[in-house]
């Protein structure tokens, strides 16, 4: 689905990531329990991934601050340790401010 | 592949899209050029696209200016069109100024 956010400006996380080969499963498990945990957090607006070789979520915050408490999270500490030692070969975060936005359809 | 991007800041598109069914050939045709056509414009830095059902394509740019001008592309212009009329079934497209960014392995 795409996000429903609410009028800028808003702050987004861009994560994008190149997997491993190895130990399907147990990423799949965390991407959901990160994703479920991401959407309780204090700030959390929303969320959109997609993967194709390559795969990009991108969430949304009310502020860098909550991006921050989310960084600092305790299981999402251990996701992001995890994901440097085993599943990702490579990944890129980009922290960014959401100027403006516009659309088309039923967003 | 993950966009290689100068030191923040710079600008990031995040365009998110639900298809249509129709039109599939003529679809990707289009999203070949346009991609194509956007690596050639000016203060244009990369772009990273995954699409599975849902579709999220990021464009990197030097400038909010830059970002305008290929908004107003006249090709760029008629695709838009009949992205509106054909193609997409919603989109929504997020205006963005990268703070920061961090990353590990080879991005």
């Amino acid at each position: 689905m795409i996000a429903s956010t609410p009028v800028p400006p808003y702050y987004a996380v861009i994560f994008t990531s190149l997997r491993t080969e190895s130990d399907t499963d147990n990423y799949a498990t965390m991407a959901d329990q990160m994703a479920a945990l991401a959407s309780v957090q204090p700030g959390y607006l929303g969320a959109e991934s997609a993967r194709e070789g390559l795969g990009i979520t991108v969430s949304y915050w009310e502020s860098l601050e909550a991006i921050r408490q989310w960084k600092a999270q305790a299981d999402h500490l251990i996701a992001q340790q995890m994901g440097r030692e085993k599943w990702y070969a490579a990944y890129k975060t980009r922290v960014c401010r959401v100027e403006r936005d516009y659309g088309f359809g039923a967003v």
